[in-house]
């Protein structure tokens, strides 16, 4: 049986989105006017998926800012770029709700992650295409139907942020239509808070919003961003994991040299790192720098009810990514995810394949990236693996070291620190938590809930410093290509998406301040 | 003290190159020729290092051979082009010497390493520039000399080939016009054997030999190729390394997946191969796979007597180099070559620097180059190596492994194996060997005499197929950034390979036929 089969019979199964007789006025609105608006909806989508949006591509950036705040504004949300120098703006906007007292923050961000167009099928990441399928199932491409014609839901749309993380300023866009066009009021004041350098580490997030207090002043902030569950069913996230990143150059001869002439005798700053990693973790995945797991703080009851009954999806999704096995000692992913983890994102020394010359490399490059939980900071824990590389024999530098160094040091390597930031979680217990999963069961059914997301969002921002609870509610499938090439968003993932979106909008007043709202 | 300057006092109380009168006439009539024709030399090099020299690009490599060609030809040698489908044509010249009962023949080869122009200052390898120093010493580009004006001896020429191994060709050209226009004559018949495809492993200079049985005949292969010592000093050298390669690719999942969502779960191939490779040396070079030593032919009493009066440029080098240490044991680099190595030549996995993505990558590749002594037979090198990995638990492929491949073992490797060839070294206890060494040391004075090069030639087809005699005499710095960007010589190398090549070509009537030369 083929994995995809699997996965669908797997659908049938868990999937449980209610009829729409069942859904709430605002997620039923949502799903009618979806249905006759979906090639105005996809144009929209294809206009915002042309422009490339990689955080350092400032012109390109900036018309990104300029689409969203004109896509805003025609729906009356009052709008402004929130600027600080050298950052991509945040674009800002609200809506006064007549009688409301609460306010609900949407956040979501429009940059993506770097590309490499030579491995998009195309070539354009930003070159937006419609696919009756994903690429791995064969998917071709197919022309935009004409205005009035269905989409299918299974087909797919590829571009860099299809799924990370435009699709959720198009759901919010969407819902807003749906909900005027059939006169159901918002529940709440809404703003709209969407970032334009998360996938560079949001280096400004924090200046930005301590530049502005009242606009990020709310009683709940919904993030929406990140995957849904495996099994395509919807979830509601409690946190996310922080991130951190080093990348680590080791040096050997200062010049590659011919391997012939001086293998054996001049150090291979390739083997050396393969061995310097090699020692970071064990066969299973487990990390063996020292205090990597210290002083992580405990799951509560309710979380650890919510992940014993979150589905188990490892062995359908080990099959969908052809693996025989996993890491963890047999726990399941969505156990894994709320313990740190290191991970090599990246490693280059001379050349492979048909550039492989004969030499000795001069160095040898890994990147690695950390994932982080409540209660491991981040600085802490990257000092803890440069501690672990010291105890290794090596004499770190912060930049390439001079001929003394080289000299006096038999192993040297270079660490570059990223920046970083550190997990959140917000309590499950919370009424506003409860009221958030009410209003998207109010649209999707039962829905899975989880302390955190394996991914990492700065919610810290949120829950540390406004001391707001934080709740992350995702809509794009989980085989998205989320970072990768040929990144992509399944049709139907919008479709729900949207209805969500209308529930969340038409929610009435979260609860109060609540200061003690993170854990 | 920079190691510029200590390099210098080195060479100046190392070199002992005889005075011009103390040469032979033929080294003597080559340093005068020399002396007044630098210019004509250079422009012949010039023309032909601009010809881009990549084995695999076949319409400029027979421009290279064809320029070859035209270049013999000119000097009244008879020439062939010997053609082997889908090969590069060996440059094939001869020239009969009235009364002379012996053959030399000459080896070279016109072929180059693969290029990777971003990394070559200039951008262009194939656009030669003569450079007042190294550019590790801050040479920069100069323009030609007018004619009849000098070259500094310290100048040097870069361009892909420029040491390796188009250097020789251009010496025994410019040798043959300094013997002509002394009426010097040439000592025994000579041929020219200029390869094409030597960078790419001289896959069909095996047949390409067994076809013209003829041509190949002679009492002696000198081959021209490869550095002279790190002192500058002249070397002889009687044999090479052997050598073979495998590209490894570990297999993670399909296809790249988000490191937070994944991580601690999906296995990582790049820390996969980092462990696997790790297995396979100790921290001091010691290669750690069974039976990697074993059958290693001994040297014998002459060979050992070479080594120990061989130059210890070890600590001269690391300086060089910018080492604080080296493996080995603390063996001399001069013994060490005698040694079969392993090395990592190239390692690749995902992106690192301004591409690097949160992934856990899907595949991660290392390319090995193996080097081997008399005694072990490149084929069962590489089962040891592969025989290794089965060892630390790999499923090992030989392409692509499909999705019942990759859910039935959970560690699976793709090894493709490349072509190889093994040692080769001729007794230096021959009468021919002692010529050669005499007729070198008739233009360079001392020579330093070593059993093999660090580097591969495909000796084997000399000294075990054609069971000839077969003598390695390099003429290039070795310094030259061989095999990488920036290749370059020093022209003082040049200058001095021409004197060598002089009393080479007219070297009397080298040692009869001597089908027990090698051993």
């Amino acid at each position: 049986m083929k994995p995809a089969t699997l996965l669908s019979l797997a659908l049938l199964l868990f999937c449980s989105t209610p009829a729409a007789s069942q859904q709430s006025p605002a997620a039923a609105a949502a799903h009618a006017y979806r249905q006759t608006h979906e090639r105005e909806i996809i144009s929209e989508f294809l206009d915002l998926l042309s422009l490339p949006n990689v955080a350092s591509d400032t012109p390109n950036i900036r018309r990104n800012a300029a689409l969203i705040t004109r896509l805003l504004e025609q729906r009356g949300v009052k709008t402004r770029l929130l600027e600080e120098a050298g950052a991509p703006p945040v674009v800002y906007g609200e809506i006064q709700t007549p009688g409301a007292a609460h306010t609900i923050i949407f956040y979501a961000h429009y940059d993506g992650q770097p590309v490499e167009p030579v491995k998009w099928v195309g070539g354009d990441p930003f070159k937006p295409t419609l696919r009756s399928a994903a690429l791995e199932a064969g998917g071709q491409a197919i022309a935009l139907p004409e205005k009035g014609q269905r989409f299918d839901p299974e087909w797919r749309l590829y571009g860099r942020s299809a799924s990370d993380d435009k699709a959720p300023i198009i759901a919010l866009l969407a819902a807003l239509d749906a909900l005027r066009a059939n006169r159901i009021a918002l529940g709440s004041n809404i703003k709209f808070f969407f970032e334009g350098e998360e996938e560079a580490g949001s280096p400004h997030l924090e200046k930005i919003i301590a530049a502005h207090p009242d606009l990020a002043r709310g009683e709940l902030w919904l993030i929406c961003d990140g995957p849904v569950d495996q099994t395509r069913r919807q979830q509601i996230v409690f946190g996310a994991r922080g991130v951190t990143g080093l990348e680590l150059t080791v040096y050997g001869p200062r010049r590659e040299l011919h391997s012939g002439h001086y293998g054996n005798w001049a150090p291979n700053p390739a083997m050396m790192l393969a061995r310097l990693l090699s020692t970071m973790k064990d066969d299973d995945g487990r990390v063996l720098i020292e205090g990597f797991y210290d002083g992580i703080e405990p799951l509560s009851e309710t979380e650890k009810r919510a992940l014993a009954e979150a589905p188990e999806n490892d062995a359908m999704l080990r099959r969908e990514l052809g693996l025989a096995r996993t890491e963890g000692g047999g726990q399941k992913l969505v156990e894994l995810i709320n313990l740190p983890s290191l991970n090599i994102r990246g490693f280059a020394s001379a050349s492979v394949g048909a550039t492989a010359r004969n030499v000795i490399p001069s160095t040898a490059t890994a990147t690695l990236d950390l994932r982080l939980v409540k209660g491991v900071d981040h600085r802490q824990a990257v000092a803890r693996v440069v501690e672990h590389i010291r105890k290794q024999g090596y004499h770190v530098v912060a930049s390439e070291p001079d001929q003394a160094t080289r000299l006096a040091h038999p192993k040297i390597i270079k660490v570059i620190k990223e920046g970083g930031y550190n997990a959140a979680r917000t309590s499950m217990d919370l009424e506003v938590s409860r009221q958030v999963i009410g209003a998207v069961e109010s649209a999707r059914g039962k829905v899975i809930t989880l302390p955190t997301s394996g991914g990492s969002v700065p919610l810290y921002i949120f829950t540390d410093t406004l001391k707001t609870p934080t709740i992350c509610v995702p809509i794009v499938n989980h085989d998205n290509n989320q970072h990768s090439a040929n990144e992509n968003l399944r049709l139907q993932n919008l479709w729900d998406g949207i209805e969500v979106m209308a529930a969340l909008l038409a929610m009435k007043e979260p609860g109060s301040r609540a200061p003690t709202g993170t854990k």
